[in-house]
């Protein structure tokens, strides 16, 4: 799925830092900060510390049993030992019972007076509540991001399952585009009914589904609607437009994304189409070479530009005018991380960002005629000392 | 799902004010305050601005001409507009071009030194930025609580169809406890191979994916599986055994939650169960029968209790001792609200929260014993003038 607007300059990572002290409060099912610094998984709030590099976890009673066995931190608490229930009853506010606990923690461990890295989205209720206690707090995604970018064997495995998925998922697409007829008027039929985006999709997702993998937006978009970037696709396939189809489900056990996109076309392309998806295989081969740590994001995606400008199409690069985005031609990032979101650093685009090893990233490049439709061809890598991994083994078929 | 552990302590909730001004930033598919707000959906962070009755929303430029057609605002600006990414290359960071923006805007409407309340998650980098601009900010999750409690018509038929989706899916799961056998050692057997929770399970999923709804955490857990709150049910379902299905699933189209619970057993039960049963059922159906607009959700959850109390079963009411948790007999919440969160404003438990007309909340009693398993029964509600509207019409049928 490719990365859409978004104000945030990307300026390169903060590296791990061990002397930094750090503080997430969330459910970790639903907050990747969270997950990532405790190494637990709990779908209820839980307080995560890093002070002078070890690391310290609560969590409620119902799941201290389960962190006891699965948290791979320095300190397990729970929250009855951190008195979170008392004090919401004596202060009147959960937040407020939660500020005290981590002052009280902090307190403890002899570090009350150093500053604490929170992440952006750090809710500011807590934040206020804290800093009314003393605590100095600085947000900063920045060091969280960089916490999460240089994936472990571990997690490049998980990634690697959820792929799997997504591969099977997609071969079962390509075989019903296989079987599908075409008709008189240019529909797909199959099994007796016409074949619509949203019936592909539904094929795709409980494919996923079965391999316990959600989906939430996959994408199959004909014709036009393939340029229009906030389209899911609706509606009948027609033989000869291209069939974008964009898969980046979650594992829900492991929690880990997989992103990959192919273009297909049933029968004979129309409209420059064959013309379209060699450029942006071109494109996107000229990038994958590119990719290896100390590269800087912008320059593989000065290059994507570079080729598919030099095959006739527009881009970011050459044809953006100020507060005028492009609606046609390459008008998007060439890539992102991948991990426990589905975006997140680095990116692989108009801003500076340096590749680190273990960083897992999607490059997918893509052109798109708003009267004809697009193409893009997404594949996940894991950036090495000397290159790249890729972790998408699909065949890159167009014409079915 | 019933409600699990967590600190906030319910006060009774703000009633909605149009006076004040409220600001929310989030991309409203995973942002209940921000989609509400807006009344837009998109998967992008917007800016959506309260100001003396009046809502302004800001999107992207990509998504402003469906926002155009579909957002139900006083005023609809665009990013760029608000200069967002000019703002953002100049002061080299996405939160600080959000808070210049924002603040712009609150100049433009004189309203630059009103007060503004913000969700108690607003990220902590937008506060630090905003409040640097002179802006007071007031965290306030229970205004936004307020707003989405009283469900308008519209929203109750969204739940309505997520509801028709659980229970088709129930239905299924239904018909494969008929169609199973027992084998000679309990387990049950069905279409030739061992009926497991996660072969049950991925049924339901299926089932809901196919209407359109999404599950993360559906719960089919057998014997004593079924007295862990966190256990969401694994390996052979056996025969006598209790199995609680608590399917809670979020239509992917309207985003609303549903969320119901049926507990079955196939063949005869044992251990108590049937008692169990029929004291869980009598206390729904006195809590049912207390549900009206007025009533205190802290008096429905007693008068739960005092039937479970009476029929020989622990409560939290009667037999819960300070920093010890109840780990048998009815240790949740009698019900919580559902809508654009699985978990919502008010609650129905042992704190005080008065019911509003217009609240959709689950009435669930359960019982459980570590040593066989449990009982729940769940059924959503709208809360009205004179009693309440169950939204649930599947059957409450125990022995399969």
């Amino acid at each position: 799925m490719e990365r859409r607007s978004g104000p945030v300059l990307g300026r390169g990572y903060m590296i791990k830092d061990e002397e930094q002290n750090l503080l997430v409060i969330g459910a970790p099912e639903h907050n990747a900060d969270a997950y990532h610094l405790s190494g637990f998984l709990a779908p209820d709030p839980v307080i995560c510390l890093r002070v002078a590099g070890k690391t310290y976890l609560a969590v409620s009673s119902l799941e201290y049993g389960r962190a006891e066995k699965e948290a791979p931190v320095d300190r397990l608490l729970s929250h009855d030992e951190l008195e979170i229930m008392r004090l919401a009853r004596k202060l009147k506010s959960g937040a407020k019972a939660y500020a005290a606990a981590v002052t009280n923690l902090l307190d403890e461990l002899g570090a009350l007076n150093s500053p604490l890295v929170v992440p952006a989205d750090f809710g500011v209720v807590y934040a206020d509540e804290l800093r009314a206690r003393g605590v100095t707090l600085t947000p900063n995604g920045k060091v969280f991001d960089g916490l999460r970018r240089a994936k472990t064997e571990e997690e490049i495995s998980h990634i690697q399952k959820t792929q799997e998925a997504v591969e099977t998922a997609c071969a079962h697409a390509v075989r019903i585009l296989e079987e599908a007829e075409i008709r008189e008027k240019g529909t797909l039929e199959w099994r007796g009914e016409t074949l619509t985006s949203e019936r592909l999709r539904g094929e795709i997702d409980v494919e996923l589904l079965r391999r316990g993998c959600a989906a939430d937006g996959t994408i199959v978009a004909g014709g036009p609607q393939g340029a229009d970037p906030h389209e899911r696709g609706h509606g009948p396939l027609k033989a000869g437009e291209s069939i974008i189809v964009d898969i980046f489900p979650v594992d829900l056990s492991t929690r880990y994304y997989s992103d990959m996109t192919r273009t297909f076309v049933k029968g004979e392309p129309k409209d420059g189409l064959q013309e379209m998806y060699d450029a942006v295989l071109e494109s996107q081969e000229a990038a994958l070479s590119m990719v290896k740590a100390g590269v800087n994001g912008k320059d593989i995606h000065n290059k994507v530009a570079e080729v598919l400008h030099a095959a006739g199409y527009k881009t970011n690069v050459h044809d953006q005018e100020e507060g005028k985005p492009l609606t046609e031609g390459f008008f998007h990032g060439t890539g992102h991380g991948v991990g426990l979101e589905i975006h997140e650093a680095p990116r692989v685009s108009l801003a500076e960002d340096k590749l680190i090893p273990g960083d897992v990233i999607s490059v997918e490049p893509g052109v798109y005629d708003p009267d004809v439709g697009g193409v893009r061809i997404e594949d996940l890598v894991v950036v090495t000392e000397d290159g790249c991994r890729n972790l998408t083994s699909f065949p890159k078929r167009f014409v079915i």
